[in-house]
């Protein structure tokens, strides 16, 4: 382990924080110094949502990660936790989600054998905000992977929320939204509603369609084949969870990539709709923005779509991997050390 | 029981047919005389879709509807048996649907004590399609209920499908399109990228939400308001079936009335949907086009818009209520005695 935290042996033991990420597929943990928020261990389990995993197997996958992030004999020298959960994302602290993930952090801790100390619970978003560089206080928060969401950020908490509103009902802009362009891409080729796309082919492939019923590239199908596609397509996509179409999101990016124009006017969408999402926030000139999620890192397909559309508004995008840097930021506030 | 099948005790007893409208909801059957499709019974059970509905309870729910629409000392006059299954879109008659429908009618009839006579197996559109005045063979088929999906009929069977592909993927101005739009509309209006409209108290009160959360009217909340309305209605959607949204859809034909603009926005566009759906099936100037479901009824909420809409393309619709009437006639088809 680097920097492992019984170094300093015969020396006063240093208090250490842990800050926790929990999102929707991971849940991760990182055990810092509490003096300067040197990275001394980290661990992960399985998926951390507050509101949809339900309260044992959360609690489960919060000890899972705690364990693995700080060795048994350094848990007594734990000074303070912070945890962002997805599912926590109102701004009232007594609402289900906020409710889950503090019951499930309190028994996690207790059963790692860590003691009584300060834990701040927030948001994934909080926590991702406050990863920026210098931990921001105050700003805007955009969320663009799976799902889609924006908030407005003071005093380092979520005081107002635009989308977010899952896979079916909004999430406009994200990877399920994208994922369910492409498949509607293809079908609507497919039925003659829309034009020629590679998509068609791509979506076809990923789902696993035999051969006999893709389309040749853009070119298309007979008649037959063109239904045999759709009959085919349909089922597969309908036995999976919805959200699972998001996978499909970097099949437009490449169909973009090739200048495939059905795919670039759906990354263009995307990029419309998220911008809109940040608009109702009102931003002010100047703002910071601090983004997250795959659609908008370095590499990101929306990144260079996004950058543009916010330019004008006088915003400037900061991205960040993960929550984690902004949750050990979060716990070295929280034992009085961070500031 | 009207016209008692078995009123001509003493002459020689008539042949009868039978015709099934299996839908999504219900499945229909209907007595009546071969010679000149006078209805004698009628019947109804649960849901006859024969690709959702399980082989068994399709089979029971046959068997009841036919048991009650045919009495036990007609049984044995029945000449001929027609269905239209939703389910069964496809033209190919070795798919998933029309195997399943198949099976089950003939084990229905049997249980019930039907002799061996024509059965012919359809979808419920070929039905819906020939239960227009005249028995039209040729021509295009429009749904708009639930569910959207148009189809080419020539010589009574579908051709070409265009949409159809279920409420995750399509079914583009139907009433699930329409009743999510509903929510999205008072979502969005909630987190200030939508405009005001009425429906979203209208759309809160229907799925039960308190009366604290509701915004007044079309004027707005408060910002905590508009977080608490969101927060509560979520969940509430989320909990149920996606297609529980359908029941939504008569809110915004109410708030279409009251003039509410957002709620005609959304009318307007799902008539440009089924347009386009209808378009994408390349119709000719002056065909038929028979439509069923309740957006297109007598009162439907997107009768005039469509309207409208396909008379510069030529074409005019004819509404049916159902598929019966055309099950009756393709029954009196397979047994001879229809043309």
């Amino acid at each position: 382990m680097p920097g492992d935290p019984d170094e300093s042996a015969g020396a006063p033991a240093p208090p250490l924080v842990v800050g926790l990420d929990a999102g929707g597929t991971r849940t991760r943990a990182v055990l810092a110094a509490a003096v300067d928020g040197r990275v001394l261990g980290e661990g992960a389990a399985g998926p951390g949502n507050a509101l949809t995993v339900p309260l044992p197997q959360l609690t489960a996958h919060l000890a899972e990660a705690l364990a693995r992030a700080v060795p048994e004999t350094a848990r007594g020298r734990v000074a303070a936790v912070a945890g962002g959960f997805a599912g926590a994302t109102g701004a009232a602290e007594d609402e289900p989600g906020h409710l889950n993930a503090r019951a499930a952090l309190h028994d996690a801790l207790r059963r790692i054998g860590v003691p009584d100390c300060p834990v701040a619970v927030g948001s994934d978003i909080e926590a991702a905000f406050a990863s920026a560089p210098g931990t921001p206080a105050d700003g805007l928060a955009l969320v663009a992977g799976t799902g889609a969401v924006a908030t407005r950020i003071a005093g380092r908490r979520c005081t107002a929320t635009v989308d977010g509103d899952g896979w079916l009902l909004g999430d406009d802009g994200s990877g399920f939204w994208i994922g369910r362009r492409a498949v509607r891409a293809a079908l609507r080729m497919a039925d003659g509603r829309g034009p020629a796309t590679v998509l068609a082919e791509a979506v076809g492939r990923t789902l696993g369609l035999l051969a006999e019923v893709l389309p040749d590239g853009a070119s298309g199908w007979s008649r037959a084949g063109r239904e045999g596609y759709r009959m085919h397509l349909l089922p597969v996509v309908m036995a999976e969870p919805p959200i699972r179409l998001a996978r499909l999101a970097p099949l437009v990016a490449g169909a973009a990539r090739e200048k495939d124009a059905v795919a670039r006017a759906i990354l263009d969408e995307a990029a419309d709709r998220l911008t809109d999402t940040v608009r109702a926030l009102q931003p002010r000139t100047g703002e910071r923005v601090v983004a997250t999620g795959g659609l908008l890192g370095p590499e990101g397909p929306l990144t260079a779509g996004l950058t543009d559309r916010l330019r004008p508004l006088g915003l400037t995008l900061d991205w960040v991997a993960d929550g984690c840097a902004g949750a050990v930021a979060l716990a070295r506030f929280a034992c009085g050390d961070g500031g």
